[in-house]
């Protein structure tokens, strides 16, 4: 599986949303790796996984739906914390095997309460952390 | 593995790099997600994965280096393209196993000679090409 026969379309093509998603290069688990992207200031928020399913639910809802690879079942981003991501537009790569989420996220999304995940950061043989959780 | 013992370090502690390293979440592969970021424009233009030799190979040369899972051999990104990726930045995320590099991509990122991966937007139950090669 791969969206390889649809790279070569010209810009502005249509394909059925369903032949894309079947097309879709799952690992084994049935998942695909889905980057959350604050839509306004490009601000990479997380990487988490979805299946067919919490891409469906998360396009027919407008609120992200993850597969918790821990947890093993549906997340629903934000739905005990009230810290939700609202959809503004879902991406597929070139492979097939990765989304980009542009989301209205509200509130921190990492579960330390920063606003995003990536707060380790590399720097002259060290790694610095380099937020604090919101108040 | 994971940076869970890390997470409620205050802002600014540092840590040593090799430590950090030796405990990021890798995949039964040993390889770890890495999305790769335009630092100025914030636009995500991919992602790859990267294994532990391929992250300080990059902190090194400052040229983003990943392994390819497809050709099993490490992927100098525009080596042979010229399609560089000079990084900026480099940060883990929280259950450290992701990675965000800032990079200063020249040229498109996009095997398809397209400036990002993500150009198969969906929208009402189909899936639209938005967006062509660069000239």
């Amino acid at each position: 599986m791969s969206l390889k026969a649809f790279e070569t379309l010209p810009q502005g093509s249509e394909l059925e949303l369903d032949r894309v998603l079947s097309n879709l290069k799952k690992d084994d688990a049935g998942l695909i790796a889905a980057i959350a992207q604050q839509h306004d200031t490009g601000e990479v928020l997380m990487l988490a996984y979805m299946n067919e399913a919490s891409i469906r639910e998360t396009l027919e809802t407008g609120q992200v739906c993850y597969w918790s690879r821990s947890r093993q079942t549906y997340w629903r981003k934000g739905e005990s914390s009230g810290n939700r991501q609202t959809l503004v537009s879902m991406s597929f790569d070139c492979d097939g095997d990765c989304i980009l989420l542009k989301v209205e996220q509200k509130g921190p999304a990492c579960h330390t309460n920063r606003r995003n995940c990536f707060f380790f950061e590399a720097k002259d043989n060290k790694v610095i952390v380099n937020s604090k959780p919101m108040v």
